[in-house]
Order: C-alpha cells, then structure tokens, then sequence
C-alpha cells in the first residue's frame, strides 16, 4: 500500500505525455518501492527552457508537504558535465535535478541548505539494456535516485559527495525597485494557458510606492527599448475587476502584480514576453 | 499511506499543466491531509466554458465510487461576488465548485440534495504568503476545503451556511422532442478529441420516434437558420459501421445519439459546433 | 488504502484530457476496487495510430514492477469484430488491449506467455446506463475487466476463453541489418515532443559494423525512392555532443541509434517522418 511514512515524489520535466518516457521513468520509481506515491507536478514546461524549471518550481514547492521529494527535469546538457544534484532545501524538501540555474528562484526566496553530487556508479539504474544510455537520466538518474531517497534505501549522505551551496549554478535575478516614484521591474513569467503576464514587482512593493487597489496607473512595458504597451489601467485585487476585454493590473496567486485581459489573453492582445529583455515601469 | 475510508478527490479545470497552478492546488490537498488519493478527471475544460464543466462533470460523476469528492474549478468569475459552494448530489457525491452554472447538468440528471457556501473565514488556505490573493480559489478555497472535507477536518455542515438548492445558478437546457414525425435537439457538446459531435437526443426517443439502427436517415444541422450539414445517413450502433471517412449518426457513451466521421472529424469536415444555436432535426 | 498486494493499473489511450472520457474509465476502475492504484502511462497517443501503441507499450512494459496490469486503448474498431483480449507477457505483465497489432513489438522483444478473449458477458460493466453502448471499451470493457483481474475478482483464467498466441494480430516488423558494410534500416518512431526520428537499429548493430562513437559517418534517409536526407554527421552518445542546431546520430533510451538535433527539432528541420516508407543508410 501506499505509504505515507514515506515522502511524496512530485515530478516536473519538459518530457510531455507524447511518447513512452514519463511511464519509463514512472516504472522505474514504483520498482525501487511499490509504496511510493508519485504525483504529476507537470510535464509540459516549456522545452529546454530552465528559468521556467526555476520559476514554477518556486511557484509550487512551498504548498507541498514537508519532506515532498520534488523532481525537475528541464535537461538539455544531459550526458554532458553538467552536475546531477539533490539539494536539500529550507522547510524539509529535497529537490532532484540536473545542477543548471533550476535552483535559482528556490535559493533566492526559499533557501538552500546543502547539496549533494548523485554518484552515479551507485545511484543509476543497472540493467534493463540501459547501461550504455546517456540521454534520459530522467529515468536512469533523477528518478531512481529520488525513489531511493524518498524509499529510505538511501539517505541524503547516500546521494553522494556534498559540494558547496554557493557552488549551485544560477541564473541572474532582477530584482524590482522604487526610483522616482515609480516601480520598475520586469515581467518574469507568463501564464502560457490564460496568457497573463507576471512581474516580478511584489505588491507589497506597489503599496510602498504608495499605490492602492482602485486607481488607474499608467503602464510602460518595453522590449529592451521598443515601447510594447503604454496605457492608463486600473490596479484591482482580481481580473474579474474589469469588463471581459480590459486590460487589468492585478495581485497574482504569489502575491506579485500581474497584467491580465479579462476573459482573454494579454500575452497575445498586446504581443508581450518575458524574460531579461522585457521591463515594466509602473506610475 | 492512502487511506480510503476517505473518500478520493477528482479535480477537473481549465488550468491546464502548463504552469505551476496544478502542483500548487494538489500541494495543498495533501498539505490537509497526506492520506487522501487526489485523481486528475482533467485540467483541459476549455478556458472559462461554464457548459463544458456542467456537462463534463455529468458524464463522469456517477461512474466514481459513492463518497467521491468532485471539485470543478472553471471560475472566471473569482474574485468577484458569485458563490463558493458544496453540493451533495444523489448517490452520496459531493461536488466542490463555483455555483455558476456548473451544477446544470448534474441537478436535472442526478439531482441535487442540499447545497452549502463556502465559509472563507473557516475554509480558506492561511499562511504561505497567500492572504491579499483573490484569483487562486482552486488553491485557496475550494482544493482546501475539499480536503478538510475528504479527510473528515469539517463534515458537509462544517462547509459554512446552507442555502436553497432553488437558488443554485443553472444555465438553460433544452430537451429533445418529437414533432411530426422527426425528432429535433440540439448539438450540445463535441468531443474535442476525436471530433465527434454529441447531441442531446436520447437513443431511447430515437426509438420511440421509430427509428432502427441500420436505417439511412436524413439529418440536417443547422447553426440558427443556416443549413449546415443536410444528408441522409446511416444511424447505427458504432462509427466502424461505416467506411473510413464516412459519416454517421451512432449511440454514444451517454446513450444520446452523436455524429462521427469513421477515423476523421465530423466538427472539422463541417464545420458544425455545438451550443444553444446549434439545432438538429432527424427524420 | 492503495494495496500493493495489489498490481498497479497502467493506462496508455488516444483518448487526450480534453473531454471526460478518462476519469469515466477511471472511476469505473475505481468503482471495482478503491484499492487499486492508478497511473497515468500517457493518454496521448496519435489518434488510432495502432503502431505508436505498440512502439509505446514496449518502450514502457519493462520498467515496471512484475505483476503491473498495462491497458492500452488504441481501438479504431471498437464495435465491429476484432477480439478484445489479456495477454500474459513474459516478466509477469498482463496488457488489456483489443488485439489489433497492439502486442506486436511486445511479442518479439518481451514474449506473450498466453492470451484470453474478453467474455462480455462477464466481464463487462453493467448499469448506469450503459447497456447499449457499443462504442467505449475502455470504460465499458478494458478498464473494468483489468479493475477486476488486478484486484483478483477474476483470475487469468476468468478472462474468457484462450486462444493460441499465434493467432495474436501483429504488424509487420522490419529488421535493420548489414549490407556491403553499411547498415540500413528503418525511422521505426519519432519522439513528437523534441522532435528526434528514433530507428529499428540497435546500437550492437553499429558496433558490429565496425562503427564508434565519435566517428562522422554518411546517413541517407529515404522515405521510399526519395532522399530527404543525405549528410556525414557526428555519431555520439548524446545530443549534447554537438552544437546547438546541429544533427547528430546518438544512442536512444532504448539502445538504438537515432537523429537529433541539439535543442532543435530533426523533424521539423529536415522534414523526416516515420514508418514502413521511411528508410536508413549508415556508412
């Protein structure tokens, strides 16, 4: 039976249900220890793309249960050196992953307390006609070792030899600010599904400014110089402030403001982006 | 491990897995309670389609075991004043939703027992940096609360205060007749997938209208007064009845007559839809 | 609770998330027996695309536990006269399938032991209005009996009647081999999600034929008389040995040779496909 004295493992990959590789992997944790529970995070992160790996997995982590083994797969230097890790973050998590800026977020707002190289002459699946594989560590590498670890056949010392935390590759993370009355930031994440665009500017940053739910402000997001949006548009708690249609600043569900259309898509409305590129100043 | 003298919790939204909001929301659940078994029903309801969750929910409630938590987040009005609720539906169900129109189907094929708003001032996910968000009810409310509620926390009353079941939104839902010896109906859902198009009519008042699987009946489809489809085909008991590419009107899995091409898509080679304006006549 | 007693319930379907087709199959599993475990093996695969079933189930079967219960429901003739049937695979699997080319890379890399058609009249779900649907095995039949044989209401024997193996529907299967020096085969699969064309030979085969890794070596590939593509590419372990946007021919998960390119699409790039017409030249 399922055994809850044991870890959760939560899965996250740009692997999609397409093909056979998310069952393989799966198969290969349930033959580790059959009492593992295995929830789908997700598996359609935007392919190769590691900041999402970061952002969502920031986005998520939190609202698990402490000791939830969370695996992230966004692997394009797979069978290259980059490092395979499990790092051992604030509040009892585990996070198994390919060492290649998908910690960021995590280490920023979360915290990182250690992390271990997995020694793949001990953590890898054996067998299976599998030995000469060097590109689905998914399956052969993060998977099994996860299931391992969550199953106790290992503990966090059995992944392998610890490496320093300030070691962790990360990505470069802007942080929002205040300059002359207005907020400045950038948009750091879209919702690929209902095309809302997320910032990276706090609301408690927005209230600092002096900015209350209920005004009009005007807004300016830029691709590098190129001017994409500018309009006046109202501040509220909630897309459903505004008529379907309208453009709206709202607090998101991590407490950042975040551009929506309401009942549409602003990404697509208005042709915007995100990432290092895209700024956003507010007031 | 997972308990099941709880009963399970199926989640069906528009939120696809494409973000992080999946793994948040089932976070939570299992943050209630580690022993409760969530079941993805599905994340891929077209965005803010209120219809397609009421007839979703109805053409897969009855086939859980009695006791199943149902929570169905299609919710574009969150945020603003519509009703957070529980129903408890005939056969022992209980359906965690906004009352917006997604109880239609359920209330007049299953029947609806009593109904309870949601209390956010007890059922709400505290903590977490989640206090000021107004937009994450999957999250916040309704995955919370359906948890408390699976793991035994609150029982059916400890929701928060009942109302009348009269007063639960419900969208307008024609019915099928017979009128001079044709029946008529309405296309009242696709199937997205494979692009079959589902009416309304029951299989039983085909018969009763004097119709025989084997038969070639004439059809017209008709989007408000625009002839659509208008042919004579052949009605029968599944779509391999006919040649590949062929159309035909067969008995679905609901036990309503639908239209299909054999191996192709009968919503994509004509172009027909489904919703209030779209109209059936047979015979 | 879950019991692993108990052997996990696998599911590989064209069916998509889009509509409610899975969690009616599911709940009807779950209405059999809330103990039994559940798991996602993927629900997209291409639609009837029998071949991909097969190509699937036989990239996954072996990773899982002895005992797992596969159902795969890709059954472009449900209704008409193909058997429904279990097939007892070697390692102590069970695949629930119509048998209909399904078990064919099964039967040559793993072996069917034995095989049972499904008696309706048994194993077949019964009310909730579903007598006369003729159209949904998977709910009505594949997912019900595999409910009933994992949860051990029937046994093997209590399927229905066997039948001999060799009666088995399968596809054919070319067999890459050396011709001259060169090695020739086919583009037996493509990974849809990233987009590699994955062939029928096997990494032993490039070894045998004199062939190793880090050698440029001349590929022509044809669909029939056509070359679609002809260049001298890297043969490596991994995609990650050559520069992004460049192809390469690497070993694949399951220990056959097949084209990348690095974070790109070969596909796409090279506009290559796969199947009976789609073949290969090494050397």
């Amino acid at each position: 039976m399922i055994d809850h004295n044991k870890p959760i493992l939560v899965f996250q990959t740009d692997f999609t249900y397409k093909e056979g590789a998310v069952s393989s992997m799966y198969g290969v944790v349930k033959s580790v220890d059959l009492t593992l529970e295995i929830i789908d995070g997700t598996h359609e992160l935007p392919q190769y793309d590691i900041w999402s790996a970061s952002y969502r997995l920031n986005q998520s982590l939190r609202f698990w249960p402490e000791g939830t083994v969370y695996v992230s797969v966004v692997d394009p230097g797979v069978g290259t050196q980059r490092r395979a890790c499990v790092a051992k973050v604030e509040g009892g998590y585990y996070v198994v992953t390919p060492d290649n800026g998908t910690l960021t977020h995590i280490a920023r707002d979360m915290g990182i307390l250690a992390v271990r190289q997995i020694d793949e002459s001990v953590n890898r699946l054996r067998g299976k006609n599998t030995e000469g594989v060097a590109i689905f560590h998914g399956r052969d590498l993060f998977g099994y070792t996860a299931a391992r670890l969550a199953s106790g056949v290992i503990d966090f010392e059995g992944v392998g030899p610890a490496y320093p935390v300030e070691e962790i590759v990360t990505l470069n993370l802007p942080e929002a600010k205040i300059e002359n009355g207005k907020v400045t930031g950038m948009i750091e994440i879209d919702d690929p599904n209902f095309g809302n665009a997320w910032t990276n500017i706090p609301l408690s940053l927005m209230e600092k400014a002096g900015f209350s739910y209920g005004e009009m402000l005007p807004v300016v997001i830029r691709c590098k110089d190129r001017e994409v949006f500018s309009q006046t548009i109202l501040f509220d708690k909630a897309f459903g402030c505004v008529g379907k249609g309208e453009p709206i600043l709202y607090n998101n569900e991590l407490m950042n403001v975040a551009f929506a259309v309401c009942m549409g898509s602003f990404t697509q409305t208005y042709g915007v982006s995100y990432g290092s590129t895209w700024s956003v100043t507010i007031g």
